[in-house]
Formats: structure tokens, sequence, C-alpha cells
């Protein structure tokens, strides 16, 4: 590994995570707000919303309740009247729905004066969950959009039918209450019914589209199920009022930033990358090599959430198989290095916010008698990075923002 | 579709084209040459060989005796002295085999004096074989390698292993007359052994490598086969001198050229692009997304060869799958066009050179009753290209150096 290449993404990492933090936005938004003369309930669900709510109570003057729902490990101390929950993410468990429960009755029976709080970050989608299958099919619908390849908002259009919280219901459980909306997008393009499912949000899809995801992957469903599906969601809430803070824009913007401040021209390529994570990967890297040679250094960003295609039982991440995947496209292609993460410090079912590779890493590999191509076909990119050094760990960030990639070029 | 666009398009394609069309690159080449005393054999392959064998007959003062062996409705015309050859590609067939009997015919019991003129390009895999296993086998091997989404380079390890004049193996066939090859390159990074396989090229392959490829692949293979991928290739040869000419860089400098005459501000992100094709196709389409409201006109120029991955038996190339493939990404985002083609002009199994879409791409589709990711899911972007005139056909072109992707956005 080249020390110098990896304390650069170090510190572009780094300082893009920092800019994306939630505290001032949440700060700021919450300012605004018209609070009404009852009572104060706070909300805050997903991968940031430990971090938002402490943000809340050091502002808002009051709140008579409050819970945090977020991801294991994600709860970092304790926030006055509210109680912190961590739950499984991402496939929702008992704890996401013995959390829902106590927040749905926490705003039961409210009047027009009460106000209600609501922040909302990525992961909320299996951390809120009042399913109205049984928990077990819930997992295993997921579990087959999740192998099937499906996108994000495909899985959220099945998902919020099968939901007694999702896609508006539960802005219609607190009324006559007003719902003041916080949300940390987490999803290319911000849009507000899709993000943790849009609890609070006029959903936009319609069983129809359901249908024709049910059709295009073949997915088993039950009676139950089926009939949840043709069940349409709210198409208007008057009681809800939203604000969005923070986006993969900003990411990709600070990473672009902390890329001049160390000398490389910086081009946002994207902020709204989509595609198969390996061939992301690769892109990046064929982009590298054309530009090798070049007397100045250069990167090039690219931020969104690439898709993990499964083809075997290892352990990964997306943004572990993007950075993994470009390693033999820059091998010996001295200067060059990919990196991503997502910006929650966590990528898929493990500890690492995301990987690193630079023209040494199938070098360390091949050493080691690991071939990158049968690493991935197993999804374990974890494994491979961290054989050669090349997992990028930061731990939760408190925010989430989606995933930044950047190829390096050090002439 | 968009009209302007399109002849954007039609414009930037025909120029690039223009720039790597072999005649000149030939000529210069030739005259460079000390030919022997004795007889001139001339030996064309591949999809612009008949285009390269007209340059020589134009330029070398005598050919005794040639041979065209080129694509279907790819012989243009009669060259003197030369006997023109059609046969199968991708797919080799009988053609291909008694055409290239008859080269090697023509190159036995020569001597020292004489010299062999091979010009060589792209298809010549598949256009210049005598199997050493059964045709229908060999057709076998080539489709199970195609199916499993293998790599050029690494079906070509293969096959090499499985031909009696791929790999150098041609070369020493021509011995002791000296060969000069002339190559119109047509794969990423222009690795003389892998070009059309190779046949007067020291291999580099080892049978190693072609028995990781069969476990990677899981491929079925007779005795015969097995046998043959023991048997190792010429790593050295001393009657032979290789120049190369034309190559995917030269066809994306001509294309940014191209765009800025018509005022957009071109990046060739990469010459060297050799991730899946559809999610190439969704990584342009993110780039122009985030792009779009840009006050300048900007064109994104990706240059090299895409995988398809088989999902489906329909018709179509993978420069048709990459347009397509962007069609969602960009719809509706006013000023934007992805255009991808083969420099050969034909796109796989297809009369198409490659496809166009714009931002009105989806909207035409779906008003046609037709969904791109079932269209993609069955490989049948031909079809759908087709029905919203999003086909590019120019007819073979005369040239071969691999595919040229533009992502344009006009402010």
């Amino acid at each position: 590994m080249d020390r110098a290449l990896r304390q650069d993404a170090e510190f572009i990492l780094s300082s893009s995570i920092q800019a994306v933090l939630p505290d001032q936005a949440v700060k700021k938004a919450l300012k605004g707000i018209q609070k009404g003369s009852g009572k104060t309930i706070l909300i805050a669900v997903g991968k940031a919303a430990w971090q938002m709510a402490r943000a809340a109570s050091e502002t808002v003057e009051h709140i008579d309740q409050g819970i945090v729902i977020t991801k294991y490990k994600h709860v970092k101390g304790k926030i006055h009247n509210v109680h912190c929950y961590e739950a499984g993410h991402p496939i929702p468990d008992e704890n996401s729905f013995r959390a829902t429960s106590k927040a749905l009755e926490m705003v039961r029976g409210l009047t027009t004066q009460d106000t209600v709080l609501f922040l909302l970050s990525g992961g909320g989608s299996a951390l809120f969950e009042q399913p109205l299958v049984t928990g077990a099919e819930l997992q295993d619908i997921t579990e087959q959009l999740l192998a099937c390849g499906a996108e994000i908002t495909e899985i959220n259009t099945i998902r919020k039918r099968l939901s007694a919280v999702k896609a508006g219901r539960f802005a219609q459980f607190c009324a006559p209450a007003k719902i003041f909306t916080i949300v940390l997008s987490d999803i290319v393009g911000n849009p507000l019914d899709m993000i943790a499912s849009g609890p609070a949000y006029p959903d936009l899809s319609t069983c129809q589209q359901a249908k024709s995801i049910v059709e295009k992957y073949g997915l088993h469903l039950s009676p139950t199920a089926q009939n949840c599906l043709e069940q349409e969601t709210p198409k208007a809430l008057y009681n809800v009022c939203t604000q969005v803070t923070g986006s993969v824009q900003e990411l990709c913007t600070a990473a672009a930033s902390a890329c001049a401040i160390l000398g490389y021209h910086p081009l946002v390529l994207t902020d709204q990358l989509v595609c198969e994570a390996r061939a992301a990967g690769s892109f990046l890297a064929s982009i590298l090599r054309s530009h090798a040679g070049n007397d100045k250094s250069l990167a090039f960003i690219a931020g969104g959430e690439t898709i993990v295609k499964l083809t075997g039982n290892g352990l990964g991440g997306r943004n572990q198989e993007l950075a993994l995947a470009s390693a033999p496209g820059i091998s010996g292609l001295s200067g060059a290095a990919v990196f991503s993460i997502g910006s929650d410090g966590t990528d898929g079912p493990t500890n690492a916010a995301g990987g690193y590779v630079d023209f040494d890493t199938l070098n360390s590999l091949n050493k080691k008698g690991l071939d990158v191509f049968t690493i991935l076909q197993n999804n374990d990119a974890y494994h491979g990075l961290k054989a050669v050094h090349g997992l990028i760990i930061t731990g939760p960030t408190g925010t989430n923002v989606n995933d930044v990639a950047v190829a390096l070029y050090r002439a």
C-alpha cells in the first residue's frame, strides 16, 4: 500500500464526513418551526437519529417525550426525556418492531395543539417498522428483493405497502397533531416518499407499480402480502411540514474541496451514481488508466448509491465491492488509488465504512494467493480488503447522506 | 427524438470513423518495409481486411498472390491478384476454415527471400481459424465463454490453444519467409498477442492461465480439447516485424474534436473502458444528470470495449445495450443524449453499428408499451431501439478500432 495516498484518502474522507454532520443543519431547521401550545414529542429514526436528536435537544426549549430508533452501536449517550433504542438494519428485527410500537403509543391521542418533531435519516425503512405481515415474511420478501439486485426505490415500493407506518401512514397516525419533519437525505435525488419509505410524506408510488415489481422479479408472496399490495397509500397529508438538510451533493462538494486542498484537480463526475458497484469500480479504474501520465494530480469523484448483485455468500458492502473491483484496473499504475465509503460509516453488514485500493493492492492480494475475481464472485470484498489493509473503518459517523467514491491520480 | 441532438450524434460519429480509416496508415506503414527478392504474398484478415488490402495494393509495387478474409458483406470490390473471402463472425464457420486453409496453402514452402504482408484487424479470431478440435466443439466452447461473460482476453487465451494458426503458429508456418505485420488494433491497450489472437506474434499467455479460466467458468471440454490446452505456444519468433496503426485513442480524440466543432466542451473520460455495458450506460447517464443545468454544452467520451452479460435470447450488441441502459437515467433531462457505436459498423450479430437515445427515448418506449428493464433482461436492445428510431446504421466502415460512447449535454 502507498502510505501517502492512503493518508490523502483518510483526509479526504474525514473532511467530507465532517461537512455533512447533521448538527448545524438540524439546529438551523428547528429555529424556523412554529410549535403548537401543547406537548412536544420527538421521534428520531434512522442511522443519524441519535446525532439529530441530540442536536434537537440542544435547540428546542422543551421536549415532553421522545424516542430515538437507530442501528446497533449508534447510540452514543443519554438525551434528556428521550428513550434511545437500537434495532436491526438492513433487515428489521424484533427490536425494530418493539421500538416502533413505543413510538406509536407516544403519538396516540394527540391534539391539534401538540407537535411532533420527526427527525428522519436513512436506514429508517428497516428501523421504523410495524409490519402488516409476519416479521418472517417481511424479512423473506426483503431478502428476495436484495438478492435479485432490485433498486432501493423498488424495494421501498413493495415494503411500504407491507407496513402500518410507512408511506405517509405514520403521519395519519399522528393527526390531528402537526408534524415537522427534518430529513437527512440518503437517496439520490432526495425523493421524500422514498427516504425511510416516507412515514410522513404523501406516497407517489402506486399499487400498479408494486404489482409490476412483483412480476419483474418473480417474488413469492403470501395471500396476506398480496392483499397488502392492493391497499392504496395516502396521496395527500395536511398535518405535515418537511425540510430537507444534507445531501450527497454536499458530500461530493466537500470531497472535491478536500482533494483541492491536497493539490489534486478535482472533478465531480456525478452525485447520482446508481449503477452496479463492480462496474463502477472498473469504470473509475479505466478513467485513471487513461489519465495516468498526466502532469497534474487528478481526482474524480462519484457520489450516489451503487447496487450489489449477490452472486455469493461472502461478507462485504457496495463500497468495498466498488473499491476492490477497481484494483485490477489500476494495478501497477503508479500514483493511482480508488476508495469509496458510506457516509454513515457502515457498508453492508460489516464494521467497515468502505474500502481503499491502490496500484499495489492487486500485487499484495496475489502474494497472499487471493484472486480478485473469485472474491467478488463470492461477494467477499470485506475479507479480501482486510487481508491487504484495505478496509476503511470509521465507526458510526452520526450522519447518513449516501456514498462517495474517489479515484485519485497523484502525478 | 430530438432531431438536433441526433444530427450532432451523426456528425460526431462520422467524423470519428473517418479519422480512423486504415488507408493512410497502411500506406505509410508499408513504405518503410524492406521486401525480399522473392515472392510477395498478401494475407489480410479481420473486419478491416478488405480496406487494408486495397490500400496495400495501391502502395506495394507487385503482389504475387493474396487473400482477404473478412466478415460477410465486407468485401467491396475486386483487388488485383487477391482472392477475397467472406466468413463467419463472431462465431467462426466453415467458410472461415476453408479460407484459412487457402491462406496456409499460399504460404507453404516459402523461402527466406519471400515476403508475407500480413494485414491484421479485429475479428480475426473468428475469421482466421484452423481448429484443432471439431468445428462444432470450437463453436460450443466459444458460446460457453460468451455466455458466461468472459472477457475477450480470456476467450482468446482458450481459443488460441485450440487453433493451428493463432498465437504465433501462423508465423511458424510461414518460416523461413519474413512476415511484415500491420495491425489495426481493436483491443484496449493494444496487446499484440491478443489482437486476432496474435497469429504472428509470440504468445504471452500460458497453459496455466488457460487452465484457470476453464476452472473459473466451469467450461465443459472434450479430451482432445483438454490435450490442446496443455500444448504450449511459441514464446519467441524470429521472422516477424510488427507495426501498430490506428487505435481507440485516436477514435476518442477524433470524437472530442468533432464535439468541440459543434460547441460542446469535450472530456475524454477514458479510452480503456472494459466494464459491463449496461452499467456503463447508467454511469454516463448519472454524469449527465449531475451536469444538467450547466450553462455550457458538455460532452463526455468513453472509448473501449464493454462486456454484455447474457441474460436473455434477444438481439443486440454491447453498444446498443449501453445506449439503451442510459435511457431511464436521462429521461426528461432536456438536451441530454447518449450514443455508442462499434467503429467497424457492426455491433453484435446485428446490422446496426450501435444505438442512440436521448431525453425523450424512455417516453417514446413507454408510449409503445415497451419496458427498458425487460428489453435489457432479454438482451433485446436492437428491437427496443428500432421501435424508437434509436439504431445507428452505418454499414461496414472499413475500419475496426473498438467502440466509442458519447454522452452529450446541450445547454
